[in-house]
């Protein structure tokens, strides 16, 4: 059998003092943090797309990126090498999950049928593949976006016909999700929005576009798929404006449209902070609405107006979103998705290993660090002290909706000017420092 | 009588070529155009707050602006006095509608009381100048930002007195919007979100937003107010994020909380800027999902990143937004309000009069250019050729519900590859150029 | 002879209420302002790379426009016929100028010996056609971002090595610009900058730069070029920071370490909105202190951050831009270049006429309108009024520096306090609007 | 004597684990790190305008913040006693320095003499208090900006007049910092700058900018001030655009006219991140380049786009600077000084502390972790070796000028393709995440 990373082995935990760039310094993933493993808790997943079909081109030069495995030759026998390169890959970190895109993992043909026996071929192994590992997929998904076929849109093309062909694309790629015991299936709509208004009937577009949500969730049913179904939200790139501007807007879309059942969020960082928005506001918000569903880890330049898709290096965030997913007993189906990738002028082979490592040590950080937090609980007995007053008289009643604006007009009237109450913000980031 | 404008009549349309500073080149009342006068299309409002209350100062520096009327002495009676200069420049720059928050027109008291008495002294002159000009108001808004009992928020204050205190505000001047026969009443929750997650349980001050909201549609009803209520969208400024982020996210909680019927939306241009959006796309989409009421006309620096608040100048701008308003059969009950302020530099009691004039024309201009646009035609059609596909075939079928997945992959398998089409951008961006 | 766009004439002049989307609205050629011809005054130019090598391709996808010509086959041939391709294109759009990148005029070969016979039959062709057409090459320039060899920099690779090979192809291209009489040289460094400055020595690099750039001056002498030297400043994108960050900085470090008198600038409308400067600024401050020499003409959109180079279709931006010409008396040996793409979605091959002529029209509108202001006088006038103090007294001393502190403050203490003057912004505005 | 702060004593020092917010967890005045104390390497500085002068005031309401010791009354008076209140925090704190402008310590009078008598008033007091409690002024400015005469900015205003004023306005100021044994004098130009280029002569005013410098220069010889005159760059606001914009800027612009020998730079973090920098770059850049002299230590928020001036919080970010600075060997007269401002909504006294320990705990953490990479030499080592190329050959013979573009393409097309180095980016970033 050939070794894809020689070399290289299974890449040990030595800790925080350990300067060996291979071997983890916080993620272990054994260890009890809450009474629930590292493992289990974070849910680490590689992306197919980046990892390994990710070539370091961008606009302004093609690929840097050599593997030695890439060796050209049939597509599908090359991609089936390829699958096997990545299962090595993630045994080697130790992720329990991946996540791939169809025309990801196998090439497309000349025509949907034989895409579709080309990705069928493929699938095949990597099904063998998962169960030699017991490597697990967290979610499937279409790519609707890269063919010149999507380029203005595919569920919100102006031509139907694209539409109906990207039914049947995702219609196949969920099959091929239930067959390989996928956890969630992901909609990221990288082409559903406008590059000017002037030649877009939007709300058209998007009654399109909820049209074909529909579709989906009634097939999922029809194929007894019980996975969860996830929306991704970005704001714009490529196009100037997406549907799925951000977690509210989506939210917000479903309701509109009666899906607010069918679906959950997948977050993906440096999506929110190209809306203007913390991850860690994304992910708050989607939590508290019960719509959170999965996360792809990654970090965003916020002084860079694109994708830079950067593996999430920043502890202090890490740990903010941590708190959240503690909050809500954690991601269920869903799990943490390195939906980054290597910086074009990282070309060594070991680049892809550290990494890798350098974002799952850095959310096993968060996660210790929120785990203290919420052990020694003075955050959140600050939080809870802030909002004392709805625990009692006025406060109570407006919460449970016993009172009205005459009734408040003659309590204010008769109880005079609230007191100022320190918001104490720099004490909270004080103390929140202290955890890191 | 003092004339507080002295050597300024009223103003002239004088058209195109000319070059006085204080006449109109594009905005006539009068004009009809598609059947219908520019005043009632536009529904011009002056904004009290900046015109009358505004005096140049930022964080940097106090006022600049002196006005020969504002000479101190009680601040009631100061206020009637600025209550007739105000009128007396509406009445000579022709805007049929003004607005006003109820702290801009009446000085806060020592005592909600006193504050409510300061009021009803202010209103009863506001409602003889009404009479006496017939300029109407356009919405009435309680100021919920400025004082710093408001500092952490209104209606999503952590403390409950400072909601009630809030409510009785908002009820108060509901009641005085209703007795000026105020054609609407607006929310502009301008602390209404937060400064740090760190300190802030998101979703309860969401629901108490909602409950906040309940109470003022019940209270609307309870009074016989026939107005629309009307919510501002704006993402930031003064907090780090506001939860009117911006016209989806405010569509998105309104149908969240069931309130989707009793509000709409009135778009603020600079507001959406700063949400990353176009005010096109603000106004579009609002427009689209029947929620658009009104128009705060100003214009913001995309490459700044506050409220700048200038007045309108963008002619192409300004025709993309009549456009949509054309296509909506008029704003209803709103208006375009000058939601803008003089530069800090503009000193002169002229710059008052200027600064309108232009927003005046830009928009008046606008307001030509989409009815040329819309009689000629050429525009539409190149639109609805783009979506013909949806006019027959399997394009009717996905609109009416009458297909599935498995039907749309048997169609796109015997069909094969959509053809290319063109999204002609330029050709629109040209074609667009060619009306102004 | 093959004919490439056949069906489509020489771009015929019809007047503004045109509608046919083949035809110019503003542009003609020989039209005389302040003059000077239109073509004397514009010097239009077509960048080969985006009109004959784009292909619509994104990081989200491959290309989408598809030429006919375009048919594969042995890449040197394939170069010649598209050279033929471009010259019957610029030849019936009737621009003057074209310029090119070494690498996409021809293809690279296996060794920079091979890279440089290719070059050497694509020019000669390329010569023929200029004789051919009278089109001209308004600037050569070296592509040295695209190959990997140059992902961490050219000059400023931390690989001497790299540096080397970058200056053989300048030397290279140069001598090609001297021997297709191109009026000036272009630099524009797409990866002299950094990612992270963790693991860059920055002030080596600027060091590095600089010498790179003095060793082209000196060749420039050496081979007896005469024509300009032009840097193109841009902030980021594909790196994080680039060195050439916006007029200023270039101009600063030009000064830094000598060269200032080699080199001027060729600026870019969505370069200059990158770094958070409107065009107008850039072009005004590098004319101001005589280093303006070309202008790559283009736009952005502000509320995106990458560069989206859109054609210019802003016709108050363009009047701006032309006031700073016609104020410096032209351009010189520059001109303007559209370094501007079709979208990805506009794969009509007459898309690629019409999105040129768009920007012609705008810029010529542009030129109209800054004519007839310089004509009329008025806007001139207010600015010369605002600075009228400068012209005498107290002014005049401080200008020729006959004045110190001391003197100035017995002058204040003596005069008192200054007059409030307006700056009158909106009152510019509006003038402003009337010319459009 | 009145205790302005009672029950709070001199901040001690309690380590890392304490939750004590009136402690500091890393800050400790005399440890030594790498042969210096922190007191030394910090230099640590209360901004008296921000800390003393601030209240909460934003654009949207007044301010919230009351001291117990604002009473009113004569403002010389009012002025004295906040003085005594100022040096009362500053010993308690521990910080050495402090800094002031003119009009932040003393009231503006009535005439320009006034002032001036009001300013000599304080600063008696203020000597004594220097005196008293071996506090130092780190630096004197000059308000230039808050004055109405100053919103068409000082020494760029299109009035002389102005620009005498301003003249003698900073003359006094800089007798007063001479005075008080200041170590820095520091221009920021609040307002030099513009609105619209349309009312504006850029070129005339950048003369004028450096005629004022130019006359500061001479003056601080004249009267024999041996401190350091500083410039603080900000790229906008109040103004559109300020002709201070960046670090690269100033330092051009000061090479423009001859002034780089006279000046050196007081960097700040938001103004950096305001300009589209990390402060990493701006230090860097002005350091490598001679001309780093003082910090104004803050942060920003780089999604919103304005000045928070937030306390320094972020560990990594710290820790960049601090490495900038050791191999500076650090800031000569310089400091770090708190150009922060409390949050509106904190209004408790002691967050007033809290938010000063929190900045100097964050700062004194990334001094200990850049000495830390310092001392084990990793990052430094791999830098070396990415550029170890220039050690020898090639790399040698182009740093000393010994080569041109012949021998280079000679030695290129001898040696053939560099080879692909890997820049490495995620591993220094791990190992950066390492030390924190």
């Amino acid at each position: 059998m050939t070794e894809f990373f020689p070399g290289i082995g299974n890449i040990p935990f030595e800790g925080p003092e350990s300067r060996n760039p291979l071997a983890f310094k916080y993620y272990r993933a054994d260890q009890k943090v809450l009474g629930k493993t590292m493992r289990d808790h974070l849910r680490f997943s590689v992306a197919y797309w980046h990892a390994f079909r990710g070539t370091g081109g961008d606009p302004f030069g093609p690929g840097t990126i050599v593997r030695p495995w890439e060796k050209g030759g049939d597509p599908v026998e090359m991609a089936i090498v390829r699958v096997r390169a990545a299962f090595e890959f993630m045994r080697k970190l130790g992720t329990p999950f991946y996540c791939f895109h169809d025309r990801d993992i196998a090439p497309e043909g000349k025509t949907l049928a034989e895409s579709n026996r080309n990705l069928d071929a493929v699938i095949k192994v990597v099904k063998e593949q998962q169960a030699e590992t017991g490597i697990k997929l967290l979610f499937g998904t279409a790519n609707l976006f890269s063919n010149p076929r999507y380029m203005n849109g595919a569920s919100t093309n102006p031509d139907a016909h694209v539409f109906a062909f990207a039914a049947a694309q995702v219609k196949k790629m969920m099959e091929v999700t239930l067959e390989l015991g996928g956890e969630n299936y992901t909609f990221w709509g990288g082409r559903e929005g406008y590059q000017t208004l002037l030649n877009t009937d939007m709300r058209r577009e998007l009654n399109h576009m909820a049209k074909f949500l529909g579709m989906a969730a009634a097939y999922k049913k029809e194929i007894g798929y019980a996975g969860t179904l996830l929306i991704e939200p970005k704001p714009k790139e490529p196009t100037k404006h997406q549907y799925d501007f951000d977690a509210a807007t989506v939210i917000g879309f479903l309701r509109q449209y009666g899906l607010e059942r069918e679906f959950k969020l997948n977050l993906e960082c440096n999506h929110g902070t190209l809306a203007g928005h913390t991850f860690h506001h994304e992910v708050e918000l989607a939590s508290r609405y019960g719509m959170l569903g999965s996360v792809d880890a990654n970090s965003g330049d916020t002084m860079l107006g694109w994708d830079t898709d950067q593996f999430p290096m920043d502890v202090k965030e890490a740990a903010m979103t941590m708190r959240v997913l503690l909050n809500q007993g954690g991601l269920g189906s869903g799990g943490f998705n390195f939906d980054a990738k290597l910086r074009r002028e990282s070309t060594d082979l070991e680049d892809l290993f550290i990494a890798h490592i350098g974002g799952m040590d850095t959310l096993a950080r968060g996660l210790l660090i929120a785990a203290k937090i919420r052990e020694e609980g003075v955050l959140d007995s600050m939080l809870q002290d802030r909002y004392s007053s709805w625990e009692s008289g006025i406060g109570v009643e407006i919460e449970r909706g016993k009172t009205d604006f005459k009734a408040l007009e003659r309590w204010a009237l008769a109880e005079g000017e609230p007191k100022s109450l320190s918001g104490r913000q720099e004490r909270y980031e004080n103390l929140l420092n202290g955890y890191l």
